[in-house]
């Protein structure tokens, strides 16, 4: 089987993405987590003065991989000043890393509008750099920033370029699309004809491949080029990165190994490929995307009794590959549930026990309710409750008496909201009034400060999303409110919902939701 | 240069997304938007019996579009009935509809294990449903579900069904990967063999793609089917869509047109592209996709200062196409429609007479606005209200004095809302108090009962939908509410919008605009 290896810049090019930011200690976390997926190179950034940088490397060198092999990042050197006198190649070199990743040009309108450094001049930088970085044991990797828009400009020069790298000693030269504006035809001509090219001179030479998603291709162009002869794949977990994002490793890995036959980190870690990406994606702070490709909550999710039968019959009906193989899971949504057999998997999947008779009642709760406008598919809590109540397995928070929220347009403008609620908790009578930004979070507010003495964890549970949405009455009574709510304790998250003609009333069911799911007695949650 | 046309199946693929949901008015206005983009066809669903669906088709039936032909999609005739006597083929021939989609069956292993139907009867399904659709002078499209996966099975019997089709009168056969299993390279090949050997026999039969995102490649696949000859391509704004989603229009639009040169919709409509995006997203109550290809906001940002500068002496240094070309912008902050030229062509959209000052003062307004939240792509009302302020052509219904609304859940478990408010209308002071089944609902009763008299066609005016989201400040001082508001007064529909850190406060924002822009002196409404 041909091997292709995976290159991993999420802790450098990632970072440029909009609001990416990771500690040091968070980007070790990283490393381990690619490292345990089989990932080959990490690119772990500039090793340069700066403090954050320097513990980081600090840190990597007491790590120790079982597969991975860390790069540091760097440009060509300077013009005009010898490679041996770049402090910035001096500092790489002097890095423990023991592969190093060169940066440099290959477009003549960049070396003209950007640089302003000549054509030979810039292949002199690439020999020189590469040259010594070589001399210093490093196993080097020359990424050819713009190669496919210097490949459209001025092909020869390009490949020079990359002659250059490969005859001064780089294992590895890297055709990079940093514009994104390239498509897979034109990716798989031009590495074609660069991996004929390079592999007569220099036969051990590794082409790679360096995509972004600026046409929405990225992971197609990363393919399109190893269908040309490129062996090693630059991209990030989750496709982060500037504008419109790097290529996505975690949708490269499981099209080459799984769908392409080639030889990349193996079946068994491919099993790691969900719990990798939805754990960057929590560290950076991200919301897993529902829809992504392999690994989203919604990417093996059937909806409608045809699907279900057919996936039941054989799931290569109505499925791409087996969820297991990625270590995600099928998911039968909750709005086609009017089968006991999904309740009770969804119960099983929440820990919760429900006989049969149980989960009757569920079922029926389910339908009456989907009826009167509830939706269940976002509203893991809400839904994980009402299996609960069923099964007998529910406590309760508190128990209502009143509430009253009052909005007020002052006639100078002000806008003031003060919810009083009047609440039982373990025989005792509460009676609170908060002020807030907004009904909502007053009412948030007044429940907190009564609940709060008994359930001090609470203060770790914030409200991360809030959608209404009003809905067409079934019964033509006048319209229904639907409120959808998102919640986070840092490290899970639910969601919530409720349903209402008033507004009010459905946000402060959805938020009761929210913090009595937060407090059920459980082994370990289950997330979604 | 080479036609190539493009499907929407928004409303109906695009609707099996998960949450996704639209009522029949809003249908409407994504099929308007998708006219004014110049999609070729557009796919409305079934029109059953089903109310809503029956209201869609309904309604389209006197809309009259530019550029788009309606579709109506169904499936090949039952099996063991004839194609006269099939109730839903009867349903979709007696549509006004002048295309029939037909989806049919291609695959053996879908016949064997899910509609248990003989290779042979399923050929004369197709024939006969195709026939029947044909006399009744429908233009037909002959989905083939699962096409890539019955290539791969046998490509014989594939290729039989779509000569089938195409044998009975169908003008385009349109190859599936329903199941998104296939990477580019498949499509490709077995796109080109289709092609071979249909236009040997039917040299006008057009071949079409449809393809998924399972694999982060729909946009991809349909790229190179076309590149393979296929001259239709099916997919979705934004690709919505079931799992992963559907081929998103968005991406490819750009791509075929911008970057490989076919003549699609034309380099002019290119530059709705980014405001169609956001439309139909605003009214799915989706966020855009910050990160989206061509439209996102952050598909031309620029950080770092060599981007900056390479940007200034170069566009093409940093950029892989110009923002303008595809409607979107540079700046980060600033959206589409702050542009001067997009301000003065929304003017007279609206009728509204800016001079070149009022121009300059709308743009601040609009720059200001969207910093604090504001967005108007699916807030036509608020965004011509707040030109014709500038322009001095702005007619106020009332002033505020000032509201309050109390929502009380009482101890019997009633939940009761009242609004008073005290405005002014032609120098006269009115109170109003109104009970209502929320706080909108009543604040906007107790402002009609105030009003009326004087406006007697507030009656007519009725709120269609009501969208709340919560958005991240942008100066860190709290999370900020967005009330989108839509409103009809049976004849037209328009958009609000309000923002506030109150969901009360920011949906009476919406609420006044709505009533308010009803009311504008003008001599015939122009819809979004």
């Amino acid at each position: 089987m041909t091997k292709v290896q995976l290159y991993d810049t999420t802790l450098r090019d990632g970072m440029q993405g909009q609001g990416m930011s990771l500690s040091a200690a968070e980007k070790v976390r990283v490393v381990q987590a690619l490292d345990r997926l089989g990932i080959h190179f990490i690119e772990a950034g500039f090793p340069s003065s700066n403090p954050k940088e320097e513990e980081l490397f600090a840190l990597l060198e007491g790590v120790s991989l079982e597969n991975a092999r860390v790069c540091a990042f760097g440009m060509t050197r300077r013009r005009g000043v010898a490679a041996d006198e770049d402090d910035a190649l001096r500092t790489l070199v002097g890095s423990f890393a023991p592969v190093v990743t060169l940066v440099g040009k290959t477009w003549a309108l960049h070396l003209e509008k950007v640089t302003k450094v000549s054509p030979d001049e810039n292949l002199a930088m690439i020999v020189d750099s590469v040259n010594y970085c070589r001399a210093a044991a490093k196993d080097v990797v020359y990424d050819a920033e713009h190669f496919f828009d210097a490949w459209a400009d001025d092909p020869g020069y390009a490949l020079e370029c990359l002659r250059a790298a490969a005859a001064a000693g780089a294992f590895n030269v890297t055709l990079c699309d940093t514009n994104g504006a390239t498509l897979p035809a034109q990716v798989e001509a031009a590495t074609q004809a660069v991996v004929a090219d390079l592999s007569a001179s220099h036969p051990r030479i590794q082409v790679g491949i360096h995509t972004h998603n600026d046409a929405e291709c990225g992971v197609a162009n990363a393919l399109a080029a190893v269908g040309a002869g490129a062996r090693m794949v630059q991209g990030t977990v989750n496709g982060y990165g500037e504008r419109c994002g790097n290529a996505n490793l975690i949708s490269i890995l499981p099209a080459l190994e799984l769908k392409l036959g080639y030889d990349v980190v193996g079946p068994e870690r491919m099993r790691l490929l969900t719990e990798t990406s939805h754990f960057v994606d929590e560290l950076s702070n991200l919301a897993p995307d529902p829809d992504q490709a392999y690994v989203g909550r919604n990417a093996f999710a059937h909806k409608g009794g045809m699907h279900v039968a057919g996936i039941q019959a054989d799931a290569r009906t109505f499925e791409h590959l087996t969820p297991e193989s990625v270590g995600n899971s099928r998911d039968v949504l909750i709005s086609e549930l009017s089968g006991r057999g999904s309740v009770l998997q969804r119960a099983e999947r929440a820990g919760v026990e429900l006989d049969a008779d149980a989960a009757k009642r569920a079922v029926e709760r389910v339908k009456e309710r989907e009826h009167r406008g509830y939706h269940y598919e976002a509203a893991d809590a809400s839904f994980e409750l009402l299996l609960r109540r069923e099964a007998g397995q529910y406590s309760s928070l508190f128990r209502l008496e009143s509430f009253r929220v009052i909005t007020e347009k002052r006639a100078d403008g002000q806008v003031e909201t003060e919810a009083t609620i009047k609440i039982w908790v373990e025989g005792r009578r509460h009676v609170r009034t908060a002020e807030g930004n907004g009904p909502v979070n007053a009412l948030d507010k007044a429940l907190r400060s009564a609940i709060m003495d008994l359930n001090p964890h609470l203060v770790d549970i914030e409200l991360t999303d809030y959608k209404v949405r009003i809905l067409d009455s079934h019964d033509g009574t006048g319209a229904v409110t639907r409120v959808l709510l998102d919640s986070s304790d840092g490290h899970d998250s639910w969601g919530s919902i409720g349903v209402s003609q008033n507004i009010i009333e459905a946000s402060w069911e959805a938020l009761v939701d929210s913090l009595e799911y937060a407090f059920q007695p459980r082994e370990a949650r289950v997330g979604n």
